[in-house]
């Protein structure tokens, strides 16, 4: 019993959860779903642990939960937490929680869909890539990052202001996921290289830990 | 000064908040932004209305706030509102967070990328819908109703419970939108008419006001 999060490192948002438990020090059970295996497709799986098949998601004794930012709300009133992480005073949520809603079209979308094409469907079929609708998601990731740089962070030192919070952690967590596939998506960017380097050194150790399997595929492509 | 609420009659999460504030008896003012004339598409309306240049959004004296469920969220803290809306309770919230979370990538996306196809595009061009791409999209269409039934709805009378909550508001909204093309959303899906209906009623004269402009267009089609 306790809390369990069930999640896989080669997600974005079950790191993003991982990370936020880890540094709020909140005491849970890690169990990794066999995703490869795909051990979340069998209909006991979808009985005994969870309608939607996805990760991440809770098991809070019999409390199930899905959907990453619902549950970053869940710990976050349930849990003392650092505050500037997702503040209690109303106002200043609210334009965090402007940035969980943003990314779900936005940051989640595009780098999922990009990495999806660049290395995950190529490892799965044992094909290349398919140079079309890389470029395609490429697009659309380069015009999330254009957006974050100058619609979020602008002169701020993170994405809502000037303390670092749940926004960062689940932008960072995002801008990673390329990297599984040789991509650097902080290249030429070194507002965004600063910024992620921010988060990073701030998040640590648990952000390191939480990026061990993605560092060590992103070390063969050197990135 | 005051609350302002910036929105069109024939986007989604736009009716969504205009039927929270009217159903709570919240004061606003409501300003219709002319997307089909550009409006919202200029630079002086990025520097003084919204730098995302997409309705729904609010202006609270000199807040401004963008996402319609981090809107929702804020509105909910500020105003006293019916509870079973959006419960205080933080366990009860999780779950209704839960599935306004889970629509971005379901709900929201596949009603309004269905009726871009079947009505929006061809309205906006001039020549007739892709029937490939309509299709493509009702399937997806299809999918999220049978997961709505499944996974949300059950026995239940609403999508979280025995109480009406903003998960019901935000998904009839996406839901009545592909009558604008003359689409049945309900046809053969008893259980999802009923519900509609049920809501309607509840949220009832607020929604069929929000509704006018779409149940006039739909009317066309005898929808």
């Amino acid at each position: 019993m306790g809390l369990k999060l069930f999640y896989h490192p080669l997600s974005q948002p079950s790191r993003s959860l991982y990370i936020f438990l880890k540094y709020n020090n909140i005491p849970f059970e890690a169990r990794v779903v066999d995703l490869k295996e795909g051990e979340h497709l069998t209909q006991e799986f979808k009985e005994k642990f969870n309608r939607f098949q996805k990760v991440p998601f809770i098991h809070d004794d019999n409390f199930v939960l899905s959907e990453s930012i619902a549950i970053i709300r869940y710990l976050a009133s349930k849990y003392e937490i650092k505050d500037n992480l997702y503040p209690s005073n109303f106002k200043q949520r609210a334009l965090i929680d402007e940035y969980l809603e943003w990314q779900h079209h936005n940051t989640r979308q595009h780098f999922a869909m990009f990495t999806q094409h660049l290395w995950f469907i190529p490892l799965r079929t044992g094909t290349p890539a398919d140079q079309k609708e890389v470029e395609k998601y490429e697009k659309a990731l380069q015009e999330t990052l254009d957006k974050i740089e100058n619609l979020w962070l602008g002169n701020n030192s993170y994405l809502c202001g000037h303390k670092i919070s749940v926004a960062d952690l689940f932008a960072a967590c995002e801008i990673e996921e390329p990297r599984l596939g040789g991509y650097d998506p902080t290249k030429g960017r070194p507002k965004i290289k600063e910024w992620l380097e921010r988060v990073r050194t701030e998040l640590n150790p648990a952000y390191a830990e939480a990026h061990a399997a993605l560092n060590e595929v992103a070390s063969l492509h050197k990135i």
